[in-house]
């Protein structure tokens, strides 16, 4: 099963792309890993844009079957929110322009799914990351880690048959 | 001149078009107006798609040199900023690929623009909006009418020289 994890952000947007091994221990190979990065110098609407360009092209030369993304949770930064929403319009555009259905996993789900507790620390996550997809050392950057972390987190809870649409 | 406004909304987005002329009394005609409306029963990708193609197929229609969105403010509401994102975001794609640069106002400059005083009452934007635009009645529904104020208060602050790039 091939899956693109996408942690949402207007200066850095990471998109990762797994093929994960259909049933046993949680197994992947990494297909795929960027880091999108735009500057407040430019306009709003060449971020954004640039955003879509990619997450699209990545959807439609690996064609997953699920692009995952971790829910937010925002306390007093509203414009935050508002700006990291842009990146997750553009690309819920890519993924509805590719056919490819998005799915959303809060970061319990993740430490669950993972580490196999709800409260697992974050460099266990990225040890467990690691593993899962044979690498030599926890990816990164961070952004990137994030985005595999949650195509990871999609294909255990689909394997389950539990895959959580975003709402 | 023709510019496009956008009053941004997940459920509800208000979409106006006007052609204004160029010089003296503001002045406009009215092009296209809608309101693009989605649900929550629909996938997260659906409506943000629907939305995108919604505005690109306008703007590849009566292609404005400009789009006009109001600036948002939220208040202790991050959930609703952050989906109000998702819809912006799809307006910045389709104004990026069709090569529209994006401006953004804030409520007192479309009162001051279209009332001449920053405190306007909200009545009182309609009736200018209505007047500008020669219509008998306040453009309805207020989506529309938000829609279309913004993009005359682009109109007015381009005319002078002072318009505005969102950030
Ligand atoms: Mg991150």
């Amino acid at each position: 099963m091939v899956v693109a994890g996408v942690d949402p952000g207007i200066t850095h947007l990471g998109l990762g792309v797994v093929a994960v091994e259909g049933k046993g221990a949680l197994k992947a190979r990494l297909l795929h890993g960027e880091v999108v990065r735009t500057s407040p110098k430019e306009k709003a609407e060449a971020r954004v844009g640039r955003i879509h360009a990619r997450v699209k092209e990545a959807l439609l030369r690996f064609r997953p079957e699920a692009l995952a993304v971790e829910e937010q949770y925002f306390y007093r930064q509203n414009e935050l929110a508002y700006k990291v929403g842009w990146a997750l319009g553009a690309v819920l555009v890519a993924a509805f322009e590719a056919g490819v259905p998005v799915y959303a996993y809060g970061p319990m789900q993740v430490k669950q799914a993972l580490a196999g507790h709800g409260h697992a620390a974050k460099e266990e996550v990225a040890l467990m990351v690691r593993g899962v997809l044979g690498l030599r050392e926890p990816p990164s950057p961070s952004h990137l880690a994030d985005a595999l972390a949650i195509a990871l987190t999609h294909a255990f809870y689909a394997r389950l048959g539990a895959g959580k649409a975003l709402l």
